[in-house]
């Protein structure tokens, strides 16, 4: 796997997101990686994540698919043209995500969240994402990522992205 | 809106969900209600949950679509039949869920989550639902509900639904 966590290339005004900001403390801070030609992340759940005991509720799962979708598409969108870190920095959001629950996630054992990037156009990029308990596929999902509205994007960093 | 909320009928040993269960002291504790023949939920995000400074993220967002459609399905389901609180209990969880992220959604101002039932067959309820924030409607969502499967069920309450 690469060294570096895609949300960690994020500039600071960019990483307080509750799934995947470093900044957030009160947050899951899932961290994602290349691994060969897919991104990876690895979670373990909360006690308090569950959906009843012993299993995952299914916004965690589908908040993992999430965040780990956008960062996939935002490495894979940077290092396209550029260096992931170089400004100004290309931050992307969720436009429609899909989850499909193929059964219970267990709560004990770490969670595997694989993207596969299926789509880049120059306004999105799609991924396609598999979540794996215990070496079982237990969840899949789809994220079209689109990058920040300009709007929001000033409104965060106070800069015209 | 009606009196009790639909996750107050949930039996104990099924209402520790983090975003719904009434037990689980670290979790959202959505509550939904009938309004006439729509469901609704309102739900105020913390400052954590914040995808960048002002703006809810994304995850939130779908988990608060499927607990209230889910929790949608049981009652519409239960109501059909026999009341909510009757034994055994009826406990929906998700097939599949989509959600599309129109506009962002701001952190400050309550969040309603209106559900309506477009499908139910004795195997699964279809429920669409709309997220308004400041009478603005910023995402809309699908949930594909099927009854908790006997396997899990058994799991938790020791009992064979």
């Amino acid at each position: 796997m690469t060294d570096k966590a895609f949300q960690d290339y994020y500039p600071d005004e960019l990483s307080h997101c509750y799934g995947c900001g470093r900044l957030n403390i009160d947050g899951l801070q899932i961290k994602s990686y290349w691994d060969e030609d897919e991104s990876v992340a690895l979670f373990q759940p909360k006690e308090e994540h569950m959906a009843v005991p012993g299993f995952v509720y299914g916004g965690l799962i589908a908040s993992l698919i999430d965040c780990h979708c956008t960062g996939t598409a935002a490495a894979v969108y940077w290092e396209q043209g550029r260096a992931m870190d170089s400004d100004p920095p290309i931050r992307f959001v969720t436009a429609s995500l899909h989850v499909d629950y193929l059964a219970p996630t267990p709560l004990a054992a770490e969670m595997e969240i694989r993207g596969n990037v299926t789509e880049i156009t120059p306004k999105k990029v799609v991924v396609e994402a598999r979540v794996l308990s215990e070496g079982k596929i237990c969840a899949t999902g789809k994220v079209v990522a689109v990058q920040m509205p300009k709007t929001m994007a000033t409104i965060v960093t106070g800069e015209n992205l």
